[in-house]
């Protein structure tokens, strides 16, 4: 026997053992604990899945003989047995991971059919057509998910037979054509099917459908076990950021059927409306079918609400499972069941995934009817979901025809051109365009087309379809089953039923996922208005948060924006925007300027023109800090690129003209070139270089202060200088910029104070930290540059490059501008601890776009910033991570406790 | 009276207080205390010039009084008054910092005459002549130095009167004239000094000359302390690392006159010649003249070696004072003397400056005379001056006519163009030429003209003239006193005496410091053999030194050459400099090749090039590791540059030539363009990105590896994976690379261990060092790229563009890529802290530049690393550092027991 135990029956285990047992199956052993009616069985480990990988893909040793035991009980309990010709056991074999991945692995049903129990079916049903049906579809599915047989080598064989036969539709197939059937189906395993890959099947030359049920039941078990690392379920686990090594469990359980006439069904169901959260019950479900054709969309569903009226008994039955369910999880639960004639069973149940809309509503709704606390509120809510609440919209004044409606399966709006596959999406994404993938309707595979496109629409399926499980969960806006499309894939053409409009790629379609709209052509799109449930939400996140979130904006608008949003000021006010524009030319001037007098003449337009920026800004941001970065990026980014003057040059040159002026200007811009300027004459280097530059824009933050502080406002500047990397940079710029500060408060009769302090965006800063607080109010982490700096990443050259490679690869577990990087933390914290030793009144922060992410922002919070900037709509998950993160921390401490 | 001494009489003090006295003060004051002929006198502290500079250039409370007591303890001593109308007591005023600034600072002699005394010196001298002759120059000197008049206005003044009285020289004028001159040069300071700036000396709207003793005293002790901050000391400081904050002390001595007839003189000598290092009395002097008459260079001098028979009696003695300071010192002194009527009088001694040469000879002898012990004499060698010994020389075999000769200055050979002033070689070595700065004679304002010269040819001046002893401190070589030449300065011609040969600015030059010789054109230049001295110091040295020394080398001449300037292997293989020459074309077929056919076959071609360099390299480097770096830098680097091919296309199309083919190619090289190369595809993300081109090359190592091992050679190659900043690179590299080894072994029938290391030149590598060993069987830090990123510097980019100003403006104390900065340090010691945690068996070893820099070899000796690596002709400073380094922890051991 083996040490360890591999196999658990479901009434020996319970909810808390998702990592033992998968999500589904610690679900299935707590249903039968509640007493739920599940069809028993029993779930191999995820432990047993990461051991078959570890030992080069083999069962670990005992497991064999750890699965008879748990069938020998099964069996008993059932009084049935697998493969037996009087009444035998049919199991189904389901893949389980300790979290959700919808549709991402492989199941087989019916398992436990051969040449032998198929009789017994039809003896204990008195069912013939039933049970070549079922072995029919066993042996299909088990070729294609066991085997790697082709999935078409079937179809075309049922429609063929069908053809053959003169019907339309499976149902219409007798005993007799459904038992040729399996013949046929066994002999496209014989012809298909390598030997050399499955030597237990070989039989002479060819592979034989096993009708050893033991081997039907182990290769099941491998299957899944190998289902855990193909493609789509790593390229799930990558866009969730799941770990790879936790493996999936298996669970097989007792065959119920749904498809034994009128008093059986199936279907799937969610406790509340996961869509918006209303508190009612919802899905969807159909009578005489198996499970899969409710998730795939094939027929048309019932609403669930209509259960009772077709079958009563189970309906009520299933009432009251929603309420031990809800009771018992504190939670919205997503269930399948199934009826067998008349008798209801539950196939699975967890916690719903919701729209971030629904997830507010039912939060608050729980806390509302006493059910969670507001701390388990702010905690149940994913703040990267909020973003999706601050998606677009249709512009409510935009005038549109509507082309037809669909269900609104994933709320949000998004414009894009049509495409019809996947790979499309992704290429014509990666080339910069926007598209809207158009599919009859998404399957796994489609996962990466369906990241890369801004919205989904699918002409079939329901709102618990593929499509509209996934979509929801990315935060992207789909429309499914909007039937009056017709898709030909093949010949990329959509025609509209009713209409004769023809949809072509590249044509421009707009969708509406929060009505189900679909529309010609480009609609504007708009902001969003949150829900009141999202302003409760954040209204208790800030309760329990500590750490502060200002935004980055550069404008008074983006600070309006982000002061709405809960900004408590402005973390990051970027001074080179404001020399973009039509003050590009004055930038220019000042430049290129030959002497003093000309420069000046630059630098006092620009004065003027800074000055009423942040006049602007102030004034949003009237009572809050507003911290504004001196210029940064190297000069030459405001010239003309000195290769296409030449070009320009060369060519007019070649036509005979004079170009000794522009020729001039070129050699004056080339000796501004760098090879590197991400780490050249830029930052706090320019201010060194031009302190007139540095000089003119304090002039402009101090001057815009007094003039508010005479109006009676309540302007609060500070000065960040970037880029330092020794404290003598700080210190000199401090001098001079106190100066300034000094003298046009003197001239305009002010006396306030300007906190001057700096970014911390190279390691030479953070491991000198103790060096640089001496000369700094405040540090502000500028993790972008930070991050490419201590990787030696340019972000410009690697995205698109290696860093792919890297992230395929698993050379970096995420992309580290998204996410900041542990070895990156590190050199914060150090900038921390030392900045603190020298200055215990150093403000910390962030400004980096690592500011707006949540894992981030734990991580920040962790090292004890005393507040995150991030662009205006990342505000609110930012506020929301911190409050889970100051939870989390409380809720640590008290079990330390 | 002060709470602090500042001020000490010449037999209070000793050697060992050069902080607080100066170097100056100090060894008079142990002059004094060994009984040599001192004339008295004392010395105010360095502290005091610290105080009055923090004090915004005042004088600290109580200096003045304490200075009043000791002139009057100076007047008792010499029963003489300042001022005195009989016989007056006349001193010096000479600065004295606490290490040697040659001619850098200002002296005024001769302090104390005024209309009064004056007739007291005519009464003691009975020589009317002498003493308004004194008057006249201290009135110049004074009037320069203290009151910034311009010098030439007093020359032009004695000019004129010598024109007058129909005279050539000055001594043909009487004292009469004298008398008048004094006259003359009073008018001349009312003229032109400005009362505001002297407040205490205006008289009327005017400035008088000062009458009052005490405040010419004062005026100059303050002159003074100001030439501590002039350019020149400043400039100076800089070239040799100095620090700005010790202030300099201000010496005041009772004068003694060398030119007070034929029994008087003066000389500067050294007790061992400090040019070859011979036991030999050396230096100048000159009868009946001023000490400065003999640096100056103004009359030609005479060997000190003749010095008894011209003054038996001064001679005899002077050879004494040369014992008894040399057993003293114990080391080769230099010294400055005057000789009054007969009577020796010693005006200074310090520890000799020497040429490398010399230093290496006189601590060898040293150790044989039993004066030192071998651990002093390694501890003696600046290992930055061992440099010039490496300084090339001329081709042995190169004919050539000798121009001219002058006398051997400095050792080494240089050309380069002729260049008449200062700023001119500074301007065209900016513009990446070659200069030799030509001129009379150098003073310090022409400092910052050699430093930037590759040599300096004078027409005057001996072998103690300012131009020499800069140079040989440089280790610039210097050819002075070639008296053929007649150098029109101000029309940049040099006519050269007996020839009708003109050199003008810009004709090609070549000098040999070694040898005298001055050469017309450019002579070929050979690399030295260094002496056998060179050679014992640095087996003493090897003996002491913990820390192991490599060679950077990526060629078998490198490492030959490296081999026997005593490397222990080759620390850093470059290989990317084999992909250059005739192969880049290969290299380009294989970055370019469309098809892995293309790209294979000019991999194969590679691997076999590679194959040879290594087996080269492995022969040279016989039975000592030799870390090979695999391809580093990003592969756009070995293509056309993709704006001058642009222009190329755009002029041929606009002569209507079809250029479809080239613009592909462009096409393909944008494609790989980056905007910050340093930062994008470079290093192991190469190896990651295209694993056939590191596949190669580990495949080129092993089989020459191979080769030699068959062939009974002990070839140690160890690889070395570049820019890591995730371990999962080097882990994935590591892994490719072993199989390679693996596989190649197995081909070739060898077994043998192949280490694997990175180089750790990113600060995330850096601070993830824990887990980046636990894949690394070394750390090489790359504190080049590491210096880049830490700092955010492109060495490229800031070189010329604002170091300089960060250097001037004390941002950073000295270039970062020339000694490794503290913070990089830091970074540095994490590596290795942690990287030695997880595997304490990590060889750590640094291979950028820094190796080879004395003052980072000693940092990184405090490090711990186990070895530096450098460029093959700085092995030996780096082997003396790291002796240097071990002895100084040694000593302090021993200190602290």
């Amino acid at each position: 026997m083996a040490d360890v135990k591999r196999v658990y029956d479901f009434n020996e285990g319970d909810a808390s053992m998702k990592y033992v047992l998968g999500g589904k199956g610690a679900n299935l052993a707590e249903m039968t604990r509640l007493g739920l009616p599940v069809p028993p069985g029993f779930t191999i480990t995820c432990q047993a899945c990461v051991e078959y990988y570890e030992s080069g893909s083999r069962f670990p040793e005992g497991l064999d003989a750890e699965i008879d035991a748990h069938v020998a009980t099964l069996e008993e309990t059932m009084g049935k047995r697998l493969g037996d010709d009087a009444d035998p056991l049919l199991v189904s074999v389901r893949s389980g991971a300790p979290f959700s991945m919808p549709g991402m692995m492989d199941t087989i049903l019916n398992l436990g059919l051969n040449d032998t129990s198929v009789q017994g079916l039809i003896k204990q049903t008195d069912n013939p057509r039933f049970a070549w049906d079922s072995y029919r579809r066993f042996i299909q599915m088990f070729s294609k998910v066991v085997l790697g047989a082709e999935g078409d080598l079937f179809e075309n064989a049922l429609v063929a037979m069908k053809q053959q036969r003169g019907v339309r539709n499976d149902t219409e197939l007798s005993a007799e054509d459904l038992e040729r059937l399996v013949g046929q189906y066994k002999e496209l395993v014989a012809e298909h099917v390598s030997p050399e890959e499955f030597p237990e099947l070989a039989d002479g030359g060819t592979v034989a459908f096993p009708q050893d049920v033991a081997v039907q039941l182990r290769l099941a078990i491998e299957a899944v076990f190998k289902s855990w690392m193909n493609k789509r379920a790593i390229d799930y686990r990558r866009l969730y950021k799941l770990q790879d090594d936790l493996g999936t469990a298996v669970n097989v359980q007792t065959m119920v059927f749904g498809n034994k006439g009128d008093t059986s069904g199936t279907g799937v169901a969610f406790t509340r409306n996961p869509a918006d959260g209303t508190n009612e019950y919802y899905g969807d479900f159909l009578t005489n079918a198996q499970g899969e054709d409710v998730v795939a969309g094939i027929r048309n569903t019932q609403p669930i609400a209509e259960l009772p009226q077709v079958l009563p008994e189970a309906g009520e039955e299933l009432w009251g499972v929603f309420e031990t369910l809800e009771k018992h999880y504190r939670d919205m639960c997503d269930i399948e069941f199934t009826i067998e004639q008349g008798k209801l069973w539950m196939l699975q149940t967890r916690i719903g995934k919701r729209t971030a809309r629904a997830a507010l509503k039912i939060a608050v709704d729980m806390v509302d009817e006493d059910l969670i606390t507001r701390e388990e509120a702010v905690m149940r809510i994913d703040p990267d979901q909020l973003d999706q609440l601050l998606h677009p919209q249709f512009d409510a004044d935009a005038s549109y025809d509507v082309l037809t409606k669909g269900l609104n399966a994933s709320p949000g709006a998004a414009v894009g051109e049509v495409v019809f596959t996947a790979d499309d999406a992704e290429r014509l994404t990666e080339e910069g365009r926007k598209v809207i993938l158009v599919r009859w309707e998404t399957t796994p595979d489609d996962l990466h087309g369906m990241i890369a496109a801004q919205g989904i629409l699918t002409s079939h399926g329901g709102k618990t379809s593929h499509a509209a499980v996934v979509a929801r969960g990315m935060g992207k806006p789909a429309v499914c089953g909007a039937e009056a499309l017709k898709i030909d894939a093949a010949n990329k053409v959509v025609r509209v039923a009713g209409t004769d409009i023809e949809l072509r790629e590249g044509d421009m379609l707009s969708i509406d996922g929060t009505t189900g709209n679909v529309v010609l052509g480009a609609v504007e799109l708009i902001e969003p208005t949150p829900s009141g449930e999202f302003a409760t939400i954040l209204e208790w996140a800030d309760e329990f948060r500590t750490m502060g979130v200002r935004a980055n904006a550069d404008t008074p608008d983006d600070a309006e924006r982000g002061r709405e949003l809960g900004a408590a000021g402005i973390g990051l006010c970027r001074t080179e925007h404001m020399f973009l524009g039509d003050r590009k030319s004055i930038v220019q001037d000042m430049i290129l300027a030959e002497d003093d007098a000309t420069r000046e003449r630059a630098l006092d337009k620009l004065l003027e023109v800074q000055r009423e920026d942040f006049v602007g800004i102030f004034k949003a941001m009237d009572g809050l800090p507003v911290t504004v970065r001196l210029l940064d990026p190297p000069l030459h980014e405001f010239l003309d690129d000195p290769r296409e003057l030449e070009i320009e040059i060369v060519k007019a040159e070649a036509e005979g003209r004079d170009m000794a002026e522009k020729r001039a200007l070129l050699a004056q811009i080339d000796s501004m070139k760098e090879a590197n300027p991400m780490l050249g004459l830029r930052g706090c280097r320019l201010g060194i270089m031009f302190p007139e530059i540095y000089g003119m824009q304090v002039r402009a933050i101090t001057e815009a202060a007094c003039q508010l502080k005479k109006e009676g406002a309540d302007p609060r500047p500070e000065i960040m200088i970037p880029l330092v990397s020794v404290v003598a940079e700080l210190e000199t710029l401090r001098a001079e910029s106190e100066q300034i500060v000094a003298d046009v408060q003197a001239e305009e009769g002010c006396d306030f104070e300007i906190p001057i302090g700096t970014m911390i965006e190279l390691p030479r800063a953070a491991v000198t930290a103790d060096e640089v607080a001496g000369a700094a109010d405040f540090f502000s982490f500028g993790t972008n540059d930070l991050t490419q700096t201590t990787f030696g990443f340019s972000r410009d050259d690697i995205e698109g490059k290696f860093l792919p490679r890297y992230l395929s690869r698993k050379i970096l577990p995420r992309n580290p501008f998204e996410t900041v990087d542990a070895g990156v933390a590190k050199l914060v914290e150090m900038g921390c601890t030392l900045g603190r030793q020298t200055n215990p009144k150093l403000k910390l922060g962030v400004c980096g776009e690592h500011g707006g992410d949540p894992e981030s922002v734990k991580v920040f919070y962790g090292i004890g910033l005393d507040y995150v900037s991030c662009s205006p709509f990342r505000v609110p998950l930012a506020r929301l991570a911190a409050a889970q993160a100051a939870l989390a921390e409380t809720a640590q401490g008290s079990d330390n406790r």
